[in-house]
């Protein structure tokens, strides 16, 4: 496993439904064809270039068929694979290893495709003193892992859920009367461990955080242009984050504004299956 | 909700886990901010053109929030909706309605990608006797949902699962010992309430198949031609599904040979989430 | 293990199920009686003659209750066993060995049943074409065991559930108007990798069915001699299966009708537990 | 329903269970033929005579699928029912009809046999001072439901669990090292709110346990006259329960010796589902 | 272990629950610092005197975060320790210890609280023949390690739950019309193994309760002197069980009225943690 | 309700736990009482005085069991109460209410204890610009009740678990190679919406905080005249807190160094029940 964190044990019970929701009543094709289990071995070969992200979860889905299996991988989490290449062999049962296969590649193929595009983003900004994020956008049930993927790829992840950060949107700003009384009041009620950060899409937004102190300012779908004039108004008085139809072809724009991070949905939300194929030889 | 099919009490669970995913031990920004809950109201805006699928999903996850809810749908599931046009209008705990957003946007936005996309490939069939079908490469944990907005994009739903057909795929046949010693074990252990379909990637496994008497041929990753060829020998004598690298730019000619299938992963693995927003209003 | 297939992991839940429903907050009669745990060997022996079925399932639940048990199976599932013949040795936690005792008899003598009974209508139809098939009439929340047991006793299975094929009922038909227009419906919606079951319970329903072109025809309550002139109309032209009031007594007489299936809501509703008992050494 | 106590919320879980195992990915014949959901009438029938258990059950489980669905018993749990008397009438989405009936069908069956069977070991004994107790040997995983049946055919519950009575079998005293250390042991470490029950099978352990002063005796497989014997020796010191081989053909025999209880096994793991149906009309 | 009987397949879940409560999304703390594991050694120390309870928990909880963890214990449950003892040691990966470190001690400090204040109340009754017992006033969810801990400081478990004894209390008398009756209606109904115990808080309903046989009687919130009064009445007739306001001060003098059990709620409602903390050495 | 935010969709789970660790198969005493429902009316009394917490908790538990109770509160969650006071009426099933009793108080009584105590320590720095935090030693499983009992008492919550907040411990810091080290790294690699906060134990230790910039010091088990000159050191160049052996009489002293933050571990880990009790009338 690759030094990027992942707590397999938190896992698990994702991994337990991705499998009863594929097996079911049971793999009928498989248990017809094969009634005595014997040994097979199979490798996981990647069909197209990209950076690979998921390959312990591939090897847990197949541990929890089969507890024996043995699994030695070519490459690990975060390395860069070309068409064609190994990732991983697997010897062991035969049942484990074709009842296991889609399942499998479902993770790998789907966190590879999120850790590639995330690179993507990493490599267009490079030598700048900015973070890609990710954002909450990622599939329902799936977010630990989707996140996982995004820390491979380079990226850094934003809040993991409404639990663990004070994020004011648009929408509360709305419903609690404006930018000065929202803050105000999250002030007086928060334990101030927690830093505050707002969402602002206009200047003069921009302007009312930074005079009730926002700690951390979300410039929210402005141009190029407007970001510049944000940064030059904050820049030291608070932390900047950027989001808003950030695409590999404005990003390194955006970076050398001189904001501190730049969140991205669609590395999450968006992004393709990287081609990984699985052969029994 | 559309004719289209929906169980809602199956996603009951995906949906409970994507909530407590999102919400863990509390929305802490509107905890702070609404110590008492006040009425709203809100819609839920198309930002961009496509088909839409999912709402009776967000509907639900706001009900799980606030019982109470008022949800009035101006689309239904299978409408093409245009930017700034309006899919439905939320009143009530504006709690529920700022905790239950974005996971509410999370489903309406895959949902309606995946549908959009579906759509776009059954519109370059029109005409042609050929279902669209999707596959099991679908976001773990999400199978029931994703082939949901395939249905309602207008494609077809193949296996959901490994319970539910005998598909027998290379790796089952290389274990096997042969397209021919795999049907023959399957035709006598299998009860033929179940038709039995084969993967061929050559013509020679085609004819193979054929003379064992398959009931459906999945012709894998073979181009044009040899499909054409492919299904000269086998029309009137088996099904014939094609999968394998079909795009919007080659799908009717794929269409056009003849085939009765044609299954497509990307619609479910590779699309791209619709751009949906929810806002206060 | 026998050669008849039975996933453990499948049925892990069942057990621990059967454990926590008997055990709850613990056996108080043991844990007074032995605070210390010692070991102790005991023998399952058949109380009468019959067919075995659930030794790994027995198996399982003491190595819940302690991992290190020593269990050698004297007999295998689908072994006709005799008065007095011990099925199984197991040495290990006298505290494993007698809180589990009941509730690993209790699947054994279930499932032993089970196969007793299916075992003794296949050996009725010794000879002839027919399989016999079991029905979706089990012990709610057992059918993946009860299932199995049919296996064990040399049934096969029909199907597990209302996910995995299409059998039209009488109420459905009822409902939809008719054989004719039911049938049609389904041909255009389902995808045709699915075969088609349709109940008939007249000679005129059979007529109809085929018409239609039904794929397998469920020939429901009727007398041999109706069963005779169905076949007569129908062979070769759609499978035939038969159900409904079937005994030890009339299932060879409707098994010479030349039908395909037999199925038999008795073998998992209404089978006797075969008398197995476990005594300590 | 009746005045014989169940409680709904206990059971809930076992009838999603059994919903899940049924419905698992969804009702494909019902989901292609009624895209739309309409209403239907249908009745429940009994197609023989014998006492009905469940329709609370019936009910519930219907109502999990349309939670509007009206039901109206002509029976209640308890009543006795002749050959084509209705038992209930549920008029609803037929799609909840449709999906349900099966489910609600194996329940109502499987508890209307037990109540059924229990009822006539009931009879059996009318006027003698004994009751009748069911035991442990419950189908896993449904013992509430298996014990509420008993009580419905008039029998008693003996021990729901290994957790709520002492009750000290052949093995256990096999490995405590005799009736007489076993009983000391638990008088000195158990809290003596509970009566401590002792198996005996010979008149020596029936002495044995009277001079340690057992609370209950259980005479296991003796012959009435060794019943009779040991009565004589017991009556008025201890409470006496028989169990082991008990029929409808000597139940009476066995009452009249003077027994206090008398438990039967077979009421819960060996009775037939008595033959209910579910018509639409 | 000690020979204090604990189940810990049964606590397993709680301890899950409490895992997950505590790391949610992940433990970032530990997380961000060590994303490639070490090794560590580190002890667990008394920083106050008492009695120990809870250590087979503790080593579950880390063994649950790291399979190969080596654990030693120097003490075990049931042990006294005094300031700066070592209870145990533990060595493996410094993640799972940091990150089990908290929830490990929460089980250890609230387990020893309730063993050590049970014991000084054993220690104030020392040489009379009187036990004390538990109540059902645990912590929510906690009940089976509430209980054992109270054992191992050397109480008694009165009833685990509504489920395993008849206890009349005073709510139960006033709406079931007086104890006579109350009794008379549990007489008929209940199967005779358990014995009925009954809540008595004046002379008057003793003697009534006496009357009609009740075989415990719970003396509740009486005085001293009335409780000798009730002794002397009750003696030999049935068992006494004392319940209400007891002390460390008082129970001494309750114990030598000569009941058979007092009954304490604060031991588990309102026992202080004790003072145990994890040091990294 | 109070305007303490308390989300009962996130207990739900913890009281139908609690409900089922208490009432297992059922409540004997009052099912063989009752077998028939009626209506009963009972009060909710305090015993002692104290600040009550956890009505909705116990109105949940009771509706749970009954959904048609009518629970009117004549106090609410933060309320001062007298001996004597009722704090709620029930109206409603007879069996909900005797059922539902002892986990509706059980609740009842840890919550209103911990809001009781943290109101004390609240109360002890009045008028001091000091806020009382809680700690994360909470009952295992209990702690988003235990947290919102302590905000009822007029305390504020510490970090939920180890998932929302960087708090850096003193194993911590001794595996990662001191504080400097520590704090290096974290900044590196966290995304800087985490204040960073560290535990200081020693003088040096605080100066070696400052220099590399955290955002909170936590000064653990320091004499109060270490504090006042750890204060001195940081005022204004970091927030801080105490921690370790605070008291009540203690607490003020603490208050008035000048401190930001006092956590109190005891008021969840060491509180007493607060004597309520529910009576029918």
């Amino acid at each position: 496993m690759s030094e990027i964190q992942l707590n397999l044990d938190e896992v698990n019970q994702i991994l337990e439904n991705a499998l009863r929701e594929d097996i079911g009543s049971g793999d009928i094709t498989t248990n017809l064809l094969f009634p005595c289990d014997a040994e097979c071995k199979a490798i996981i070969l990647a069909n197209e270039e990209g950076l690979v992200a998921g390959l312990p979860i591939a090897e847990m889905i197949f541990r929890k068929l089969d507890k024996d299996i043995v699994w030695s991988e070519e490459k690990k989490d975060g390395d860069k694979v070309e068409p064609n290449q190994v990732l991983a062999e697997i010897s062991g049962s035969q049942k484990a290893v074709l009842t296991g296969e889609r399942v499998a590649l479902n993770f790998l193929q789907r966190l590879s495709g999120i850790a590639t595009l995330t690179s993507r983003f990493v490599k267009a900004i490079h030598g700048l003193p900015v973070k890609i994020l990710d954002t909450r956008k990622t599939a329902p049930g799936l977010r630990i892992l989707d996140k996982y993927a995004v820390r491979v790829g380079g990226g850094f992840n934003h809040r993991f859920g409404l639990y663990d950060e004070v994020l004011v949107k648009d929408n509360h700003i709305k419903l609690a009367g404006g930018i000065t009384r929202t803050i105000n009041i999250l002030r007086e009620r928060a334990v101030t461990q927690k830093r505050i950060e707002v969402e602002a899409s206009t200047i003069s937004e921009v302007e009312e955080a930074l005079n009730v102190g926002a700690d951390v300012i979300l410039l929210d779908n402005m141009s190029p242009k407007m970001i510049i004039y944000a940064v030059g108004l904050i820049k030291g008085k608070a932390l900047i984050e950027v989001s808003g139809r950030v695409t590999l072809e404005n990003v390194r724009e955006i970076a050398e504004t001189g904001v501190d991070f730049i969140s991205v949905g669609s590395v999450t939300h968006s992004s393709r299956a990287l081609d990984i194929g699985l052969y029994v030889v």
